[in-house]
Formats: structure tokens, sequence, C-alpha cells
């Protein structure tokens, strides 16, 4: 059950991410459902693995909720995994504890790529669709669902590579060497996000929709132009009739922002690495949103205070989403969590 | 011994740092002494672990020189590792195979510091000024031998850390935690650095030190002038009158580009996610070196050759040093690294 708190909130998020004025900065935090809350911990505990939990649409639903009451964030966001797309296309994964996300079988070949289907997303990834739904009912359109997926390049850097790395040359060797079969995986991938984001919204009811594009930073400038933005250009393009805000994120892609402020979208994502005043600079007019260093809700909560109003005031608090500049890191103090996002509701918006 | 091809070079490498017309383009490689070579695997495979090779003069000597015959190259640099700069202040470490490096014992108090000592470079890391001598003597002077070390940043991440990390949170931590303690350590590190490079060029015969700021990238823009500018600025400084030109190549810092022209060095390092125009408009009348994706030499010889030459156009071939955008990955075709070299070597300056 949501509180009197969280609920007074006239979708504040939403009005920003669409650039309309607001009277305060509204902030949710990038995996905010998830190992901070020992709420969660409790609901991860009693499954036996993290691909239950995202496959389960009653517990998927329970954690996307946590934060919410707990946390007082304007906005949830849907618990689930960036790596459902591959899964759904026919590519299995794992998720092995303390290591990431494992791919027994990896794309190499034309075969390869022509034996995956294009998922649609409703059926294929109906667990977090049907998360969605509940998170829905639950939420009563007092607080905005954010739906969200992986960008092409980063879910295609996955299926190649077949875990993390820190190089990811296996992908980006592939672009090279193949670059019309990595085009052909991406168009595969690409089709299958679009028809996922379209259920998330038609049928999950996402209020606003993120693309993550985690490795974008890995790719040289004209590389992520051709093989990474053009795709999210498609996805934008496909979903911009939609009349749902989209947010993308393309982490570590400081060179490609004269392309975002292009792209068919609302909002823009901001790393902890980028000038607040900077990317203001290049991104037109749209809203964006970040970009806390994570690691400073290991500081003390002055310092925390002043760091935040600090951004508050670089980004300037109109078009504006207040957010860390990645996903939390899983060891941080719960209560510095709350202390940032109470800092950033404290803001007095002049 | 080096042949006569290697030898009819006049220090074109040295000419191009110092921003002196040159009528080729000069070419070496990050990482070019290593793993790419059979002739190293064979030297590697002569000792115990990787950190014999380092400690060992003659074997690091005969590393260093074997790509300056047999790639042809147009600089030496010396073999060895960022980290023996921890290890002579005191904090020991070990090369783990197939993981990387791994410090026992790491930084968490000011009793820790306090217990390190400053590095004199010329008695505690002699292993390296030996092998460097070794390599003069074997060069006699025909090409030029790049000195180098690890940026103070980087080093104290390792020496926080422990080892390599996905985000380095624990030493990016310490910033926002022990700020004081950081510049403490931050400190002690450059003063060692600066010691370990005048040794370099003055025992050691350096014509060059390249400082490599390899995880420059995590860092917020603010934090990085703080924490890593201003001490890769203090060694600038201190070794600018001692009449040996200066590269600096800070990773993933497309942030701090408008810092980095002000700097007192000769060259800046560009990584392969840069446009090379974009550098060359921020560079002032900085000599630039850089930026090959590594991931290309896996390409085609075609693709190699032709993305060779764009690169070369888009610095100009003035003021420009041709090399990987980062090290060369170490299952790269040996004969693909001639290729590009020579792709390099053959393009004609007008």
């Amino acid at each position: 059950m949501l509180s009197e708190v969280t609920t007074k909130n006239d979708h504040l998020f939403l009005k920003a991410a669409k650039g309309e004025k607001v009277d305060r900065v509204p902030v949710w935090l990038m995996r905010q459902a998830g190992r901070i809350l020992p709420e969660y911990r409790k609901v991860r505990a009693s499954v036996s693995g993290f691909k239950e939990l995202v496959t389960n649409p009653e517990l998927s639903a329970e954690v996307t909720l946590q934060p919410v009451d707990i946390l007082g964030v304007d906005a949830a966001i849907i618990f689930s995994d960036i790596l459902v797309i591959p899964e759904a296309m026919g590519l299995e994964y794992q998720m092995i504890e303390k290591k990431g996300p494992f791919f027994p079988k990896t794309i190499h070949t034309k075969a390869d790529i022509e034996a995956l289907q294009i998922a649609n997303g409703e059926d294929d990834i109906r667990y977090t669709i049907d998360a969605m739904k509940i998170v829905k009912r639950e939420l009563n359109n007092k607080l905005p669902l954010i739906g969200f997926a992986g960008a092409p390049w980063t879910i295609f850097s996955y299926m190649i590579e077949g875990g993390g790395s820190k190089t990811f040359s296996n992908a980006r060797k592939f672009l090279y060497e193949k670059p019309e079969l990595a085009h052909l995986l991406l168009d595969k991938i690409t089709k299958s996000t679009i028809n996922y984001l379209k259920a998330q919204i038609h049928l999950g009811g996402a209020n606003l929709v993120q693309v993550f594009d985690s490795w974008a930073g890995i790719l040289p400038q004209n590389q992520y132009e051709e093989f990474g933005l053009k795709y999210i250009k498609q996805i934008c393009d496909e979903l911009s009739t939609l009349n749902v805000p989209i947010t993308v994120f393309s982490k570590g892609a400081t060179f490609a922002w004269d392309s975002f402020s292009q792209l068919n979208c609302q909002v823009l994502g901001v790393d902890w690495n980028i000038d607040p005043e900077w990317a203001r600079s290049k991104a037109g007019s749209k809203t964006l949103q970040g970009n806390l260093d994570p690691c400073l809700l290991y500081a003390s909560e002055q310092r925390i205070e002043k760091e935040t109003i600090r951004m508050i005031e670089k980004f300037g608090p109109q078009k504006y989403i207040a957010n860390l500049g990645h996903g939390v890191y899983p060891d941080t103090d719960f209560n510095k969590v709350k202390f940032f996002i109470d800092a950033v509701k404290n803001y007095k918006v002049k």
C-alpha cells in the first residue's frame, strides 16, 4: 500500500520529462528497486536466484513498489533486466551470483542470427508486462511507472561477448569483421525492443520508457553513430507517436552529445563524468536527468546536501529530473539514499 | 641487434613530439612490447611470472627491443609496469595470471599512508633504470626510448582498491570520505613518480616520458581536476625544465580536454572514442598521439589501411604520432599490427 506522502505527487516526474514547469525537482534513482533495500534483500532471499525474481510478476511488482514508499521517490521503475530481450529472442542467459550475466551460447554466424526470433514482447516477456499491470493497479495512477529496455548496441554486446567484459573486444571485433551480420542482428534486436516497449506502454501502462545504452562509451564515435545511435533513433522514431516520453541514457558517450539533441526523445540521461552546464548547452530543449556520482552517497550528509544543491543549480531546476549518474551501488547506506532524495525534495525552486 | 631499416630514422618520433616538421608520420604502439609477439611469449615462458620479467633488467631490455626490429616502430618503450611505484613505496603487488594485479595489503588509514616511503626511483626501481641503460646501449642513439609512469590518480586507485575493478568504487569512495588523506597519498605518489621519471631521464636516458592515466574516465570532472589533473600538472611542471618532451594520456577523460591544453607537456594521447578533429580543436599547439581503435586490427587489411589513412588525414600529418587509442589487445594477429605500422609509414606526407 502507498502512504499518503508518496501519492501527493501529481506526476511531477512526467511534467518535468515533458518540459513543463514544476514547483519542485522530481527525483528517482536508477536501480532504486534492489539491493540497497533490506526489504528487497528479504524477497531476494526467498527465491533461488535473480531470474526467478525477474520472471515472477508478483515478486517483481513487490520490489518495484518497495522504494516508492520507503524512499519516497517520484516514479517507480519496473524491476526487470535488460537481458530479457535476448532471452525472448532465443538466447538464454544465466545470472551468476557475484559475477553477473552469462550466456552459455553466443552469436557467431549468420545461421545463429537467423535462428533468433523477433520477440513480440507481449507473450515472450509476459512476466514483466504482468508485473507492470500489478504495479499500475497498486500505484492507482498516483505515481508514474517507468518502463525500460537496453539499447540495441548494449544488448548486442552481451549476445556476442556472452557476459560482462572490460573491453568487449569480441563484440567490437564483430563490428569490424562482420558489419553486415552486426546490422542484421542489431535490426532484430531493435524490432524486438520496439515490440517490447510498445507492450510496456500499451499493456503494461508505462508512463515513460527509458533506453539504457550501458556500453555506448566503448565505441569510437563513427561506430557509435553507425551501430548504436542509428538503432536508438529507430526506437525513438517508432515510439514517438505514442505520446509517452522517452529517456535515452547512453553511458560514457560524451562524444555523441551533438547527436543526442537530434533524437526524437524528451529526456537525456547524464552520467557523472559530464558537467551539467555542458550537458545543458548540448541538450537543446530536452529535459536532462542525472547525474550525481553514485560514490557521493558514501560521503557525509553535509557533503551530499552541498553537492546535491550544486547539481540542481548547475542543471537549473526546470526541465530537470534529479538522479544519480549511474545505478546506485549495492553497498550504499540506505539512509544516505533517503537523505539524497530528501535533499532534492527540500530544494526550493524559485 | 638493430637492422638497417630501423636505424635510418633520425628521431622522427621526437621531432613530431616537439612539433617540428616531419616528412613521414612516426608510429609506435602502446603495449608493443608484449604478448602480441611470439618472441615475447618465448621469453615470458622462460620465467616464472610477469614480475620476474619486469624486475630482470636483461630480460626487460630484450623484450623492449623486440618490437623495434620486428615491427619497425619509430620508438622503443621500456618494458615495465605502472605498479612498480606503489611497490617502491612499500606496497607490494602480485600479478595474477589472467586476472591482473592484486595488492595483498591496501591503504585505509593515515597510518597506512605514513608508513609508505617516497620512492627515489633510482635505487628502489633500479631494475627498470638498468634495463633502460641496456636498451639505450643497444639502440645506440638510433631510435629514441620512451620512459613512462602511471598518473597519480591511477596509481592511487590500485593502492586503495587492491586490484582492477569495474567501478573502482572503493577508490572513489575514499575521495569523498577522506579527501585530506587522499591528497596526502596522492602527494606521496606524485613525489615518487617525479623522482622515478627523473631517474628514467637522467640515468635511464629516456628521450620522452609518457604519463598514463588509465582510470581518468571514472571521475566526475570536478574531482578529476582536484585529484587527477592537479598532480599530473605537478609532474609536468617539475619535469618541464629537463628538455625532454612529455606525453599525457588520460583515457576516457573527454570532459577534461579544455584543461589538457594548459598542461606543461608537448604531446596529448587520444583514446579511440575521441574524434581526431575534435581533439585537434582542443589541443592548441600540442602534438597529438593516437587513436586507432585497437579492435580495428581484427579487421581486413583493406579496412585497416582505409581507416589508418582516414585517421592520419583527420589528425593532419604534422604534430602527430600514429598509435592506437589504447594498448594493443593480446590476441591481435601480429601480421595485422605490422600491416598497420607499414600503412602509416607508407602514407605520403604532402
